[in-house]
């Protein structure tokens, strides 16, 4: 039995909603979203929609009175279509039968992890549920890392963790292109990386050789970030600067970032009312996926808009397709360059720990044997 | 002379614009913008024409063979019509005199930084620029903060905290209200706000009382956060609770969290085909407006949009409708719960510090004398 005082099931695959979501989507998806509150469930579901965040199953269980966090969780750890977990808990029954699931689902799948009540004023909002081990921040930071559980500490940053789980091969990127223009975006980028544990370094010289020779001159630079100088670089030359950058073995990934709003400006130079007409939209997505296929290294979007004044719709609608293209050529889009970051720096450290914990887990079954 | 490498001057006031931006705002506010980017200037503007955020002048200074900014600075610092300065710097010529005006100007308005090439290979990318005084991350942040300069790591931050300055009176604001419906948005707010130094303690309980007589029952609750149960709550009971709320001799300012997009959902409900025709838009910024007025707390609204798939795009005019009506009524709107504690955050943050300096100094002004 699930509930009382939640929204029930959401699953795609078999058709089922017992959420108020005649408009969920009904494609099904590798992430599966385990959560105490209803109204989270819905926010998930409709803001996975846009995101290209698919779900195997969402489980709202409220207050609990017979499955909860711990069952629940076990389930999702042995559901095949599951291969991301999220999870957001206010409190837990057994924190010790909890963490051990957690643990064992981490060394699994990805799971995501947003604990509500860690502050003195939130705890005391969630005392009304459940607030057994409704503990302290740093008592649940660690417990959750112990376990190589992924913490987020908002909606929109699980959806951005969930996003990169789901798009990326799991892996460990810590080293990064950033290829955009101008030379502000760039520098910003890479200023915000380095505390995130990621880097961009140089190129080989060859490779800044051959970039420079492509891209428009002057106000490029090859070097890494790469400030491809205009917002207009066409699909084919952006395709070979991935392509030549993703060549360096010190790669591990590419960070794009596409100033779409800039062609209103050329649309209107060009005299041409429809801003869709001059965007190259299904060139760029075609460029992004040969980079991909060519060199195997992932490359993640960015799709910033900063014209969103009530009048500038129709470049909205432009990112929105925009956004469908990309994703469905494996691209994963993210709004900010921050956002992005923090998502490639939770899949690269889980994968880093969680190989980290296989190794020592060999080496003890080694000794042992 | 200013330049070269820079797109120049806008200034709506003068109706003159040298950046490339024939669709600017030509209304006139308080935030000026100093850059030795050109394009964080273009984006910036754009930014800041959707937000509400309103330009005195914006300077895009590039190379600097001659103003540039310590000079610039200290004529914004003189500059009536500018009381925000915002800036974005790579490295400067001569640091003790950058300084010593940085810490001028902060002392007679708030200044918000943006310093471009904090990291190692940010810095590389930004040698080709000014690389003199192109320090290390924590030089800067301990340089700024001694200033008492809001440093922020991106355009967007910048443009939170630009918006805050512009629409909050000057003020320490530590204690807060959050106002929305479900439970788990207001825990989360609440737990993102405590390490940001803010706070949402439980209201008097007479207060309580009276605001749970008026909002729907059940589901509802009282405390801080003020869980309003669900999102259809008509204006004049959100005034009313924002009235009773604000009488609160401990709280500052309040955050309402508005899910205009739910109102879909009541629409398809009533077989009302206009989306706009049920969002009771005008009632709640007048109830906000009203809210202001009568308890002198300011009000600040998040406008989450979970809903921005490709077929939505009704709801995003909506939304972006409300934005204009909000800021119209002197409420400072955000897209996102964090965004806005952040911004309220370096309000209350830089209010603090500046009053303790100006104690110091009177006090030292008495020994003196």
């Amino acid at each position: 039995m699930i509930g009382p005082n939640c929204f029930g099931i959401y699953c795609p695959e078999s058709g089922l909603t017992m959420l108020p979501g005649p408009d969920f989507s009904r494609r099904s998806g590798p992430v599966a979203f385990l959560s105490q509150s209803g109204g989270l469930s819905i926010d998930f579901a409709y803001l996975g929609k846009w995101r290209g965040i698919y779900f195997s199953k969402m489980i709202s269980f409220g207050n609990g009175c017979d499955l909860r966090e711990t069952e629940l969780l076990e389930y999702l750890c042995q559901d095949d279509a599951t291969s991301v977990i999220c999870l957001y808990v206010e409190g837990v029954i057994n924190g010790r039968a909890f963490l051990t699931v957690l643990r064992k689902a981490a060394a699994k799948k990805p799971v995501i992890v947003m604990k509500g009540g860690l502050s003195d004023a939130g705890g005391r909002a969630v005392a009304s549920h459940t607030a057994s081990m409704g503990g302290s921040r740093k008592i649940w930071s660690a417990a959750l890392k112990q376990c190589n559980v992924v913490q987020v500490e908002s909606l929109q940053e699980m959806a951005d963790a969930a996003l990169a789980f789901s798009m990326l091969p799991l892996g460990i990127y810590r080293s990064l292109t950033v290829v955009g223009g101008g030379g502000a975006l760039g520098v910003n980028a890479t200023d915000m990386a380095e505390p995130l544990g990621l880097s961009t370094p140089p190129l080989a010289s060859a490779l800044q050789e051959k970039i420079r020779r492509i891209l428009p001159q002057p106000g490029s630079s090859p070097v890494n970030p790469i400030d491809i100088a205009n917002p207009f670089v066409p699909p084919d030359i952006l395709e070979q600067t991935l392509l030549y950058a993703g060549a360096d073995e010190n790669i591990h990934l590419q960070v794009m970032i596409q100033l779409l709003p800039s062609y209103q400006s050329l649309a209107s130079m060009l005299g041409e009312k429809s801003l869709r007409r001059v965007v190259p939209l299904e060139g760029l997505a075609q460029a992004c996926s040969n980079a991909i296929q060519i060199s195997g290294k992932p490359v993640v979007m960015i799709l910033p808009n900063y014209k969103q004044e009530a009048s500038a719709i129709e470049i909205e609608a432009v990112i929105r397709e925009a956004r469908q293209l990309f994703l469905a050529e494996g691209v994963a889009v993210f709004e900010r360059v921050k956002d992005a970051l923090k998502a490639i720096a939770a899949v690269s450290d889980y994968a880093a720990r969680r190989q980290a914990i296989e190794l020592s887990c060999q080496k003890n079954m080694t000794a042992v044997g």
